[in-house]
């Protein structure tokens, strides 16, 4: 019997959103519920958050890829060498087991907290794979807005500049980049957070300054950063400054 | 016989997302089918944007407050007093009508595109009315996101700072944003555009930037920058400078 060529698989990217399984898209539901074939990344002895919001929709058809990081990146330096290798090693090997089923004709959706394309590991599948599959990004609602949504603050309006910073960033160039924008959000805090305090202070903002974790999540949690527990930050929460100028209309 | 009181309504601001309907989230798409007055802007003759993603969820028990704006925004000049003080009249008048429903008992949805606090019409409403009725904010994806999932690039990743700006800043304002950060979304295009192209060109980003209308929607339109009309933007479009980092891990 001669051999049959197989028609590769689809890449899907797809956004479960920030937390609440209904805030994922219309889209995203129905796109996981058909695609048997699901992956998503996990912190190391950890649940998995993506596959948390999304799994109401799995069902003992679908088989899973779990993807674990080298270490949990909360505790990476910014600068270190290792840790880039590590990663680079980790989405080697994460876009090789997702491959290993496109060419066998299987869909893969891969599971994306928030946005794939907003600062999410999903970017690196998709530059190791896209140009090879065909390849759909489905956009999901990112933390940030449900963040503004959660302390009930306009992000941003009219013409005002709203800037998305990292709390890996050291405290000059938080400060800096704080002083450059009339709003801003900064993600990444984990172990940052003291760091992320003291710039956003610096920046003379802390008054306007909201801490959340875990935006829309039934783990919700939002105070005035002032107040914020600055010792048990999770890598899921972040800081908003929001609008200063939506109360003058 | 003695007059009854009667609780007032909530009031809440739904996003509906970039413009695919199914890009809604299941949250919204329940939140608009169960409440039966939705309210919306709209340009003056022009259809409404969010009514039109959400329309399939309308029904002939729904009453619709079609909210209009004095002008087409994107003719007004950036420090114009006359067109400021139309558009307090109009959201003093927006939230007035909605008040009234409210104070009959009536809950009421505000159909908003993309996010309500994304920079968008809701915060005026919002600012006038939460402090009085019981309020949610139910988030939805931004266009910024729809955007980089249309041209499948990651929009930013890592450490990058991303911003996001307004096309109504000058040149210089814009250049000088353009250049504190790694990557970018303008928005607010409309008859901007030249001078937004002129501002990517100085920062020495053309090569990089996109531009893209009606993201997810059937219209959706995506080239170069380079390469775009600027006589015809519509104020629903951005242009896009995604992540130069997300290719180096």
């Amino acid at each position: 019997m001669s051999s049959v060529a197989i028609a590769p698989g689809r890449l899907f990217g797809i956004g479960v959103g920030p937390g609440d399984p209904d805030l994922m898209s219309v889209k995203a539901a129905r796109l996981i519920a058909e695609t048997l074939t699901v992956a998503y990344f996990a912190a190391r002895n950890r649940p998995s958050i993506a596959r948390g919001v999304a799994r109401h929709l799995l069902t003992d058809l679908h088989r899973e890829i779990r993807i674990e990081y080298p270490l949990t990146i909360e505790r990476a330096a910014p600068d270190d060498a290792v840790y880039e290798q590590l990663l680079v090693g980790c989405y080697d090997a994460a876009a090789g087991r997702i491959e290993h089923e496109l060419v066998q004709g299987h869909d893969v959706a891969v599971l994306c907290e928030g946005d794939p394309f907003f600062y999410g590991s999903y970017t690196y599948v998709h530059n190791r794979l896209a140009g090879r599959f065909e390849t759909t990004v489905v956009p999901g609602i990112p933390s940030l807005v449900a963040g503004a949504a959660a302390i009930s603050q306009p992000l941003a309006c009219g013409d005002e500049v709203l800037s998305v910073l990292s709390g890996v960033l050291s405290v000059p160039e938080l400060t800096n980049a704080l002083g450059n924008c009339d709003a801003a959000v900064i993600i990444k805090l984990g172990r940052n957070l003291p760091r992320v305090r003291q710039a956003v202070a610096a920046a003379d903002l802390l008054e306007r300054a909201f801490y959340i974790e875990h935006a829309s999540s039934d783990r919700q949690l939002c105070c005035p950063l002032a107040q914020a527990d600055l010792s048990r930050a999770p890598y899921f929460s972040m800081v908003v400054i929001p609008s200063a100028a939506a109360s003058r209309r």
